[in-house]
């Protein structure tokens, strides 16, 4: 590893690097604070002082529950350069389900934000490996229990402290994200350095990143770290704008203000912004990468009119986000925004660095590359996570014959591209977060009227899709549909809840007995080419 | 090597990726000639297998001798495809040099273009490993020697013959590039798959290009791979527009008729272009990458008139070409153009894909960064060559101290931005490409008449550097010194001849019998501020 003509690849050398080229130039800008890049790793390397002092060693877990704030950036290079992994939890999951990750995790520290934390006094007692939380307190939120507080924690640390910005191997594990599963209980998936930094560039090179980038964080970093892109703008030396909450005044005004020049979101994000009253033309050109569902002719037509450009791509956490692109063809922009909003809807064809992606029968087969065959969207290369963390059981079925399995069922176009039709797996993408239909299910069959459901999704204008649930009730028992809503809420993440319930005499059912979601499915797609959306 | 998460890093994943996602795209411009990318990838495979039905395994060397032709920037993949190693020769070189690199390579084949290949009857039945000559001629020269001609070697083979677009191990050797180096005798750099890859991210990155690229092929193919731009534009997909000889007219016209986006030029180039009666503005802007000597206030205000935008790259053979390259820092831009010109002059920071670059003392310690202090330029890393092919002794030499030692001598700015102001090792940089000055010297002494000599390198307006050499001749013997100006000539290639010889009666020598180069290139370059050009 001493070898002149190689180093490990690890998105650590990213910051290092941006810290020497632009050492004076804005890393981070958040509210009234600046931050220059020579600062950025500062506070990387007392993060990780201070980690380090706190008992955290190579290898350990380090949970992170915050918003997009530039605590929850700078920990992409803090917890890795201590050689410890970072697991970013969604801040929108209910304290049950929070307590499971960090446990399952065995996360040693949690560093939260106060007003995330404030909510987490039933489990903060009963954590199996949480040895110390920390709350960074931006809001004044006061947190019912015992906590370090962000200074009392960083004053264990030093930025005079020094790290190697390296890693001995380049398979790490970096980060841990944890995402919702068929299975119900949420998976976390490894990701590499070597990973991480492939994907790093490769969102550079497919987002058009420049070192005049101004990058607004409307994506979630607990999301995949943010697609990669907490790493990748760091690398390429561009401004970090962080966005506490997703507000569509709030984001037209930073982009005024800020001469934002990329952001990624979901479409759901987009329609908000484009029918805020504030809305206004791009003065600089905008590159909006989105990904969670295709984008529609409105929107593509709103924001090209706005004078931004749409790139659409395709991942899953598994894959460290995005994982194949939409690339234009020559002739694509003449074409009229129904045609092109059909092409842009497409999920195209795989990132630079990533293996060719595949549409297979049953038997790992090619389909037919005729636009009509169906098939599941498999991947394999750099960009596929190493497995999930402690579930080798389920990361042997995920890779079943040599691929990862997205559970997406896609058709192949002559011209290489493929284009989701269903998922296979019973996964919801409701504004970009994954929903696990067997886990609602799980909750609603833990109410005690109830005999069996099942939870298909439907498609909703805003979010894309919305769960709905199909419910049998026990024989003399009762229960109103609002009152099963209610403790599913009551149990889970909120926005898991169904937002229709409808209850039946019976499901559909297979002649062996297994629901035919697809009946269900097919009743509430009815007129929608896609059953996704 | 059969992970799921693990793909080996190689440039033949590009090709393939862009066979896949711009399959009727046009990659090849070259005169009336088009070719898309699924047929750039055919014709790999055709060539691949041609080869291989030719006797070419794996790890046997190839080696080409063409000008930026189509062929060659498709050996690029073909010969890797076989698992071989693409030895692309300086067409520049003269027949002795040549033989000496087929032999030292080992290489079977040798594939060449007709108009370079008839000056080579003199070593072209001397060959030691070549076991056969491919002639591609499109320009009607005839060979006075037994060749194979194009269309009957590829008529040994099939696009239709299946091929991996993978390598087993990232670390194989993928190109070597001979390179004059201090001992006279070029010496192979060897560039790894893994090299190739991530340099090509990083030109792809640095060089701003995006799918709309359409590069033209201004600067040599054999010139590092072309500093692994015969990669990078496949990979990104953009267009190759190539170029049999560097004629300015020709240049003014492709870059109108194509709508030329990137060229990559060292200053000579860019001085008979802006200097052309045909000059004109650009309509769609250009990206001008440029090494091989700091550019010129001129230069640089010529270029910005025209609206090209001109980035300073720095680097090596032995760095798969760039390795640094002069980032802009906030408020650069708005400098007036001398300021502008002294900022983009220095060599800068490492690339993105690089470890960081260091200016090291004799003690490997860094030299202050107070921009007066200096020191030679090290650089380790992804890429940094794996050594020189069947060289230990001089690979460990190169590499003491667990870096690459350029014999650059630079100083360090403040700002981390290294700023090029000699050479300790002997090598002058002509028009972009190296001169050995123990090459010239050894040359010049082995005329009857010298006694001995020393060559150094005196600036030039056209080319940056030239030679200079001082001579002393034997006692009673007499020459003149066009003489041995051609000598030289007659025995190197031309453009490695000195400019000027003076005839002097003593070198100046240290007390133990040096040479003192230092005190002679001193005189010739008085009044300039480096002493590299």
């Amino acid at each position: 590893m001493t070898q002149v003509y190689r180093s490990e690849l690890t998105p650590l050398a990213f910051l290092e690097r941006s810290a020497m080229a632009y050492p004076t130039k804005t890393a981070i800008v958040h509210g009234e604070d600046r931050f220059t890049y020579a600062e950025m790793a500062g506070q990387a390397r007392h993060t990780a002082s201070a980690m380090r002092a706190s008992g955290v060693g190579e290898g350990d877990r380090v949970a992170y529950l915050c918003p997009n704030i530039p605590e929850m950036l700078v920990a992409h290079f803090a917890v890795p350069l201590l050689g410890a992994v970072l697991v970013a939890i969604n801040t929108r999951l209910s304290p049950e389900e929070i307590r499971y990750i960090l446990d399952h995790s065995g996360s040693k520290l949690l560093i939260g934000d106060s007003e995330l934390l404030r909510p987490l006094d039933s489990i903060a007692g009963a954590l199996e490996t949480v040895e110390e939380i920390v709350a960074i307190d931006e809001t004044g939120t006061s947190v019912p229990y015992t906590v370090t507080s962000w200074e009392q924690f960083r004053s264990r640390g030093s930025d005079e402290e020094s790290f190697d910005w390296t890693v001995d191997d380049e398979e790490r594990t970096i980060a841990i994200n944890y995402t919702s599963g068929t299975t119900g209980r949420p998976k976390g998936v490894m990701y590499t350095h070597r990973g991480a930094y492939l994907n790093s560039l490769g969102e550079i090179i497919h987002s058009r990143h420049s070192p005049d980038s101004v990058y607004l964080w409307t994506l979630p970093m607990f999301h995949c770290n943010g697609w990669c892109t907490t790493w990748a703008v760091t690398a390429i030396g561009g401004t970090h704008v962080c966005l506490r909450k997703v507000d569509p005044g709030k984001i037209w005004s930073l982009i005024e203000e800020m001469g934002v020049t990329h952001l990624n979101a979901a479409p759901t994000v987009l329609i908000s912004l484009v029918n805020h009253p504030d809305a206004q033309e791009f003065k600089d050109g905008l590159i909006v990468t989105t990904a969670g569902a295709p984008p529609s002719p409105t929107i593509i037509e709103a924001l090209e009119r706005l004078g931004a450009r749409l790139i659409h791509v395709y991942g899953l956490t598994e894959t460290y986000g995005p994982h194949t692109v939409c690339e234009l063809q020559p002739g694509v922009e003449e074409l009229d925004v129904g045609e092109r909003a059909r092409f842009l809807a497409r999920q195209g064809v795989s990132f630079i660095i990533a293996d060719p992606t595949r549409v297979v029968d049953d038997q790992m087969g090619d389909v037919s590359r005729d636009a009509t065959e169906m098939g599941e969207v498999v991947m394999r290369g750099n960009n596929v996570m190493k497995g999930y963390f402690a579930n080798p059981k389920a990361t042997e079925e995920a890779f079943t014959g040599g691929y990862f399995h997205s559970g997406d069922v896609a058709v192949w176009h002559p011209d290489n591209y493929i284009d989701l039709r269903d998922r296979s797996k019973d996964i919801i993408i409701s504004g970009g977060e994954n929903i696990s239909t067997i886990e609602v299910e799980r909750t609603i069959v833990s109410h005690p009227a109830v005999l069996e459901c099942a939870v298909v999704a439907v498609p909703h204008e805003k979010w894309g899709e919305r769960p709905k649930a199909f419910v049998v009730l026990k024989e003399g028992a009762g229960a109103s549909p609002e009152e099963i809503i209610d403790h599913v809420k009551s149990n889970l993440a909120r926005y898991k809840a169904p937002d229709e319930l409808d209850i039946v005499d019976e499901l559909p059912k297979t002649s062996t007995g297994k629901v035919q979601k697809y009946v269900l499915r097919e009743k509430e797609w009815n007129g929608h080419e896609r059953r996704i959306h």
